[in-house]
Parts: C-alpha cells; structure tokens; sequence
C-alpha cells in the first residue's frame, strides 16, 4: 500500500481531491469521510430541485451516466474508502492521525494519515434573533433541509415564504418558490441592493425590479429582528425593522463562513473571517494537511486581497490542485476573479472582478462605463437590450470587473467568461478594446458588447466622454427644481421625446433629433448644462463629441440611456 | 479646415474608420467614397435577410434606432460627405490625390488627400467554369443580389438551389434556402469537408450529418464542372465531377480574395495571396495609406504566421484602430486569431486559432483533446451534449485552437470567446485549466466543459490517457476483421451495451459495467488491445487508469465516446 490520504468533507473538493489521487496513485489508500449520509452533491442545484426543475434529490446526487454517487460508488468506480455519518472531532498532528466519531453508533477512533485534506465547507450564518429555532424555519445548506423544505411546500403547507437574504441563493429560492409553486414570497436584505458583493447597485435595481415584476416583494436595507411563531412552534411570520411579514415558512440565506473550527483547534493558520489559510498548492501552515473549497480564502487576482468566494466551481478547481499535490504534481490554483452567473427568472446576471464600490474601498481611482447595447445584430429578431458595467482605474487603466444584465440565456456568460482570464492577467482597456469576440448575426454584433463596453470606457478614461452618475441623473429627475441650471437635451425623435416634453415641459425637456444637431445646435441655450438623453448612450456620445468642438462644452451623457432608465424601479417614467 | 482624410469603401471598416476620425478631429475633412448606392450594411446578414429573420434589407442598413445609413445619414448625423456609385481608379500618391469616377455620369476628378483610408474590401471567387454568366447564377457578397435572390424565390421561381462552397455563407444560405423557403437544396464542397480552414474534420462532419438531417444534400470533395442552361440563359443545373444536380439557383460561394488592385497599381506592399500589407497601426507601405477590413491580412497570434479573416468584426475593430491613427492616436491592432461562430439550423458551431490540420502544417507536435459532455449540469432539465475539440502543442503545452459543435445559444460562443484572448498570450494548456469559467446549474457544469477539455489535453499531455484516432476506430468498424488483435471493451451499463452486443459479437465487444471493473477485469483478455467505449469518454479514462496500475497497458480511450460517434456520419450504429 501507498500513502494514506484521508479527506475530510465529502461534497465537492474532497470526492475531486481523492478521485483525483486515487487515479495518479493507485497504491494510495484514500479514505473520504462526511458527518452527513449524502455525500457528492450538487449543492448548487438544491433551488432547483426545489423548484421542480429536478424532479428527484437522486439526480443531484448521480453522475451523468445515472449512477448515484455514494459510499458503494466511491468504493466500486472510483477505489476509494468512504464512512459517512462520521464526524472529525480532532486532529492530532504530531501523529498525524484524525479523531472521528461514528454519528450513529457513536464509537470513536483514531485514523492515521500521510496527507490530510480538509475540505469541511461552509456553515450558513444564523442570525442571533429569536424564532430561529422554530418548525418551518429553514437554513439552505444541505440536501436534507431541500428536501424538507419541497416536502413541506409540496404538502401545501406552505402559503407564504419570507426569505432572509438578497444573495444568489437567497434569490434562486424566492423564484424558486414563487415560479413554480405560485407562493406569495417577500425577500429581506439587509443591505441597501440585492447581491450586494457581486454586482453595484444598477444592476441589483434592475435585479429587484424583475423580481417585483415577477411578484417576488422585495425589501431592501431590512433587518430581520424576530421569526413569529404560534404555540405549536411553527413560524407564522417575519419581522424586520420595518414590518411584520406573515410566512408559513421562512428560508435564511443570510450568507455563509467557513467552517474551520477543526484547523483553528489543531493550530493551523486561519484568517482573521474563520477561512483557513493556505498556498498555491492549497497546503496549510502545516505542510502535510491541505485544506481546498469553502473552508479556504484565495487570493483575488484583481487586487491582490484576499477573497472568501465558496463556489462550487472554484471548490472543484482547487480540489484537484490539492489532489494533484497530495500525488506529488507540483500544481497551482493561483487564486480567482469570482465569476458568478445565476438566473433569476427571465434574466440573467453575471459578474466578475471588483464592484466599483470594491474598487474603490480597494483604494482605486476607479470608474465605470455603464452600456446597454443589444446583445446581438440589432436586425436580427431575438435581440435583446442587455446592460454592461465595466469597472476600470483610470490611472492604470486596468479593467477592475465587469457586470452584466440581460435576457436568460448565455449571453451574459459568454462576457463574463471572456473577461475573467484577462481580468485575472491585468489587463487593460485597450486589451478589452480587441478582445476577438466571436460574431455572426444570431449571436453577437460586429462590435461586441464587450469591446464596446471597453470603447466607452477608453472614451471615458480620455476625456472625450463626461457622464452623469445614474444616482445624480435620478436625483434630479425626483426633483428638477434642485438643478435650474440644468436642461434635458433628448436627442430621439420627436416621437419619443413627446411623452417626457408633456410630463417635464417643453422649458425642461428638450427634443433636438441626433441628425438635428449638426444643423440646429445653435438652438440650444448656451448658459445651462445640457444634460443629453437617447436610448443607448451612443448617441448621446456622439452628440457631446460634436456640442464640445462647437463650444457647448457643458454637457453630460446619460450612460445607458433610457434602456437603463426603463430598468431601474423609477416611478417618474410618463 | 483640418486634414483631409479620404476613406474608399463604405461597408464596415471604412464607414467606422471616417466617423472614428470626426468625432476625433471636428476640423477635419472627411470623404467616404464607395461604388455602391447601398453603404454602411451588415453583409453578414444576408443569410437571415434572404431567409426572412430579417424582413426588410433596410433593416441591414438601419441603426439599432432605426435610422437608414445612407448618404444623408453620414451628412447629417456623423459630418461626414459621402460619395456613392464613384469608383477610384487610381492613386497618385505623390500628388495625393485619388482619381475616381462617378459610374452615373461618367464624370471623373482627382481628390486630394492628407490621408487615404483603403477599405475595398473582397471579391467572391467566380470559380473558372462554364456557365457562371447564367440567370439564376449568384455570388453572395452584395446587398444588391441578395434581393435579387430573395426576390426571385419569394415569386415561387425557384424549386431547388445548388450552392457551391461549404464555407460559412454557403451552408448559412443552404439553410436560409431550405428552412424557411422549403426550397431542395445541394450543397457541393471540393475539399473533403465543410468549414475546411476554420474546423477539423470531426467537427465539420457533425455539421453535415446535422445539415443532412434538415434535409439538406450535402456532397463533399466535389468540384462544380460546368453550371448547365436553357435556351433563354437560365439555369438548369449544376454538373461536378461526380453527379449533375438539378438546380434553378446556383449560389457560388467559393470564398472571397482581397480586392487590393488600386493598392497594387499604386505601388504599394501587396501579399502573395493578393492582400495589402499593413503594420500594427493599419498603415500601409506608404504612411500616409492606410487600409483595413477584407482587404489586408493580419498576424495570427497563435502561429506568428500571415492570416486572410475577412470577418466583420475584426473589418470593424481595424477600421477604428485605423482611424485613430489617422487622427494621431497610436492605437494598434496586433492581429487576431480567427474567432468564428454560426448557426446551423438547430445546432451552433464556432472555432478560434489553429485546427489540428494547421497546427501540423505550421510545424507543432499538435494533438487534440475531444470531449462531449453535458453542456451544463447534468440535473438540469435544458442540458445538452456539446462536443469540444482543443489542440495543443505537445512539446510547448502551448492551447493552439479550440473548436465546438452543439446545440444552437450562446454556449459555444461562451467558451471561444473565453478562449480566444487566452490564445493571443500563448497560454498552456494549465492556464486553460484553470481559467474563471462563472457557474450556476442553467448554464454550465461545476467543472466547465472548458475546463474539462483542459484536463483531458493535460492527462493526454502527461501520458496519463492514450486516446484511439477517431479515423481509425471508424475504419476498425466498418472491418472489424482488419485487427484481430482488438476487443471493444464496452464499460457502459449492459442496458447499454447489449444492442452493440448483438450487432458485433460477444467475442468482439465486450460489456463489463464502469463500477464493476475492480472486481472483475481479470475476466478481460490480457493478450489484446482493449477499445474502451463510454457516452463521453470519462469512464472510459478512469478504467484506463485502472487498468494500467493493474498491468493491462494495452488499452485506448475512444474520446469522446459514443456522444461524438453518434454525431458523426455513420451507418453501422446499432
């Protein structure tokens, strides 16, 4: 027999760990061991099984070829030992051995290992207000609550869900609940938008506007303060700081933290967050134990700060780093971006990089471009508007990270996925500008969204372009009379500007066609910034290129236009 | 006034280029002079235009906000003069003058320039044999016949279509023909299969089982003799050197070559293949001349070597890289490597950087990794099988190209587009394993299919898998005889395997089920070559693995599994 590897955490970087060494090393003696009886799940897929999207837990936990991944096949397919219901109680690492404790019959023992990994995951933050302990009151980190919580909805016991938390899993479970089942769903956060580490407020707005279309209430900057209960411990309500919610049941997504009580208890190194610290080669402080998935933090590629992002992506990547190590191959996971997709009803929206309000408590002098082309030829009869942020600095005009919102589909991937590899190498604007993007009609513009998103910001960076920040441009319109100076130049047609002359008045809003302005500028007041209105952005652009070499040089493009506008939850729109 | 900047050729990079260089320089003097009266269109949308996704050939001269880009257009809305159905004849590059005439009037004068943009573009092959002169007979390369084509169709004179090239635009209007019109349509291609430069074979003969599913007729390594006529000088058929196809429309498209005369006459650095020779900053052997689009050739970033890529979106991102220099800002265009996608009926097909057919030529110890596995996880009900062809360069690790097949969306277009800018920086095949790809279950796996195809190449790379030639697993089934030596060792379930079973033997394909393996390979022929057969190839791997550690070393993985041969054009699947 080889060396004795023994893998704590049985979900996703510890089977790919041991898979990974028992097929480089096949006299290794690999042992998998998880304190839960599922093991190998696609805990990514627990919103939809939920949903009815997957009809059957099983298929979460089968291969490709319908094979369910548990103890028999570890031991048969892949060579390698497992004991679930097992729970690690301690490492002792001067004899390199683990103490474990049968969850069933509550035996203990010790287990020797050459090469130790912990792949212990992550633990859903409960937050510390009463009623969290009541029935139908649910954490979403494991398979067995999933299937409580779809028994429980399917029963139709359920009528009503509150759901604590506007991250990604918070989101993917009130569509789950309200697309499928047609429950009445009210989402709480805490912060003041939706995803509030991956995207910046523009897009969590037009997130949480889609989600109100859709009839999901979505209340933002609330803090949950108590879960109501009845006599019979079942949950009857939510309250926040600023209401009372009734629910039949409600979901907490309140984020999650690394689970490192075992490595922080054996002496090894772990951040200041509770995420164990480790290499390239995901070794720990100490050099026989590796730690890999949510229990880690990497380093993130575009700052160099540290980053705590449990994803199963990146989970199952530094899975077979570790495993790669542990046989002897010298690999490296340098560290990562955070590229992140999610569905949420009809859209999609994607990130990857910094946030500008990441980038700029990062001490960047950062910027953004905020775009919103159609994602592919606009002749072609499925385009659709799809909105972009690309976070850039304007010193080293390094692209920080890019935003995406847009139609379901893989449109929203296909850029994020592009500019993760550049983002992680330092890339500047100019690399974004020609970035070969593949086109043909049906797929994309000749000039990608992406390209086009690095064009403005080159605009941007050089000066040839001024825009209004989005929140200023909203400001004013709650309240024109804050801004005297300032005049609404829309330069649409007449047709469409119409609507906003009636609502803003012909003295406040004016309309001066694109094709116009070459003629008739000399129309405009002189003396008043002239803030410029179109669709997309582009025009507007074009327009300030030209007012500035006529001398109107006060003039701001509203970024996006009015796609962006028409997105965000405005009530001013006529 | 400023410079004087004359740009000749008014379709993408020219057009891009002249109001590039206005919204620069306000002062300058900008002239587009084209032979056509249709400028500034998306040829690329000819396809969808004759096939009706696009209603109106306006709309492939519209912006996204619906206004013609005519000669009034670029006047009044950009500044910049146009000059429609003017020829240039000459250049006088020491007067700097062109000399052009106008093909209404006849008239010809001489106009100065500063700076000469040339973006003439490409001309389609008319293929040397009789019969081209025909009615009925069309290249693809204009705005002008694509009307006359769809105006001919849409009045029921047309019955079958015979198009001439498998390039591209051939197959896209083979499907245009066919899908919406119901028209019979062959398609003919000399070389021995479809896509020849941008695609391998397994690739290219996926798209023509799927082409020939929707019915259309698809001849490969047949060369058009002779385009057949009647009496008034209509068609009536195609003759090749193989069979005579009945035809009342015949669509040549043979591919297209730099349209680069004028360039030539005046002297300047012209390419063996006929394309203008131009640096980084698109400035031609004369630095006051400029060109950019079909009519240059760039740098392929993966080989170094020249590259003829008449795309639309690179004719674009030349034309402003062009038109800064023009107006003093040094950007550049460093080349491309190619990216390239469409849509073929259901199904989409997209490549970047070198085929392994080219790799070879162009000297690398080049192999490939093909994989076919679900295009997002495998729980999720819209999953698909998607397959992917990376080469790479043994001895470097360097990723040369990266070529997929799969359904119609943006999947494909995800993964090239991530691809393609790894491609221009020369990175290995563990950069490609580690590259961001963002997950969430409805649009891709845990561990993406790109990701995926880096390992593969990576065990392939270290010796880890030895794959069988898919040509010859091929050839071996259609002649079992020919390698007594061989067993197919069928490690599905034997569900599965049983059809094959009773189609070639039990002494030839041999079932032992993936999870069974450990206990029971002894029962395998130690004296043979074993062909391990799986649905995608990965099962297949492991028991290599296997069975290497447990002394049987005469093995091969089929790549890919029965996902690719199921695709591929064969007749003895059970």
């Amino acid at each position: 027999m080889g060396q004795k590897v023994v893998v704590i955490g049985a979900v996703a970087a510890g089977p790919k760990a041991a898979v990974r060494v028992k097929r480089l090393q096949a006299d290794a003696d690999v042992l998998l061991i998880d304190q839960d009886n599922y093991i190998s799940y696609g805990g990514c897929g627990i919103p939809y099984y939920v949903s009815g999207d997957v009809s059957d837990e099983k298929e979460l936990r089968s291969t490709s070829f319908h094979m369910v991944r548990d103890e028999r096949y570890f031991e048969k397919a892949k060579g390698v030992r497992t004991m679930t219901m097992t729970r690690a109680l301690a490492i002792d690492r001067k004899a390199r051995a683990v103490l474990v404790e049968n969850l069933v019959t509550g035996r203990q023992q010790s287990i020797e290992y050459d090469k130790l990994l912990l792949a212990t995951g992550s633990d859903p933050v409960i937050l510390p207000i009463p009623g969290t302990d009541l029935q139908g009151v649910f954490t979403v980190n494991d398979l067995h609550k999933a299937i409580a919580i779809k028994d429980l909805i399917a029963k139709g016991k359920v009528g009503k869900v509150a759901v604590i938390g506007g991250g990604a899993i918070g989101i993917e479970m009130a569509e789950a609940c309200k697309d499928l089942w047609g429950l009445e769903v009210s989402l709480v956060e805490f912060k003041s938008h939706l995803l509030p580490n991956l995207v910046d407020w523009e897009m969590a707005d037009m997130l949480a506007k889609h989600l109100r279309d859709n009839g999901v209430a979505v209340h933002l900057e609330e803090g949950a303060t108590e879960i109501l209960g009845n006599d019979d411990g079942w949950v009857t309500g939510l309250r926040t700081n600023k209401r009372t919610i009734e629910a039949d049941m409600v979901l907490m997504a309140a984020g999650v933290r690394p689970r490192s009580q075992l490595a922080r208890e054996a002496g090894l190194n772990v951040s200041q967050g509770g995420a164990i610290v480790v290499n390239e080669h995901m070794q720990t402080s100490d050099p026989s134990i590796y730690a890999a998935g949510d229990c880690v933090e990497i380093t993130n590629l575009v700052s160099g700060l540290k980053l705590f992002a449990p994803l199963g992506s990146l989970a199952n990547k530094q899975g077979r780093v570790a495993g790669d190590n542990i046989a002897g191959i010298p690999s490296v996971f340098k560290g990562g971006v955070g590229s992140f997709i999610m569905k949420a009803f009809e859209t999609s929206i994607g990130s990857a990089g910094l946030t500008l309000a990441a980038a700029r408590a990062a001490g960047y002098d950062a910027a953004v471009s905020l775009t919103s082309p159609s994602d592919r030829a606009h002749f072609f009869p499925t385009q659709s508007v799809v909105c972009y942020l690309l976070v850039f600095d304007r010193r080293t005009r390094k692209v920080l990270g890019l935003q995406g919102f847009g139609p379901m589909g893989d449109g929203i991937l296909a850029r994020i996925n592009s500019a993760a590899p550049l983002l992680c190498s330092g890339a500047t604007i100019e690399d974004f500008n020609t970035i070969e993007m593949a086109y043909s009609p049906p797929f994309s513009s000749a000039i990608d969204v992406l390209n086009a998103a690095a064009y403005v910001a080159e605009n941007i960076c050089d000066g040839r372009m001024r825009a209004i920040d989005i929140r200023e441009y909203l400001g004013y319109m709650h309240d024109p009379d804050s801004r005297p100076d300032w005049r609404l130049l829309d330069v649409r047609s007449v047709r469409e500007a119409e609507p906003f002359i009636n609502a803003f008045g012909t003295g406040r809003w004016l309309s001066l066609p694109y094709d116009e302005v070459r003629e008739r500028y000399q129309e405009l007041p002189r003396d008043k910034t002239l803030v410029i209105v179109c669709n997309a952005g582009s025009r507007s652009y074009e327009i300030q290129r030209f007012l500035d070499q006529v001398d109107y040089p006060n003039t701001l493009v509203l970024p996006g236009g009015m796609n962006v506008i028409r997105r965000l939850n405005v009530d001013w729109l006529p």
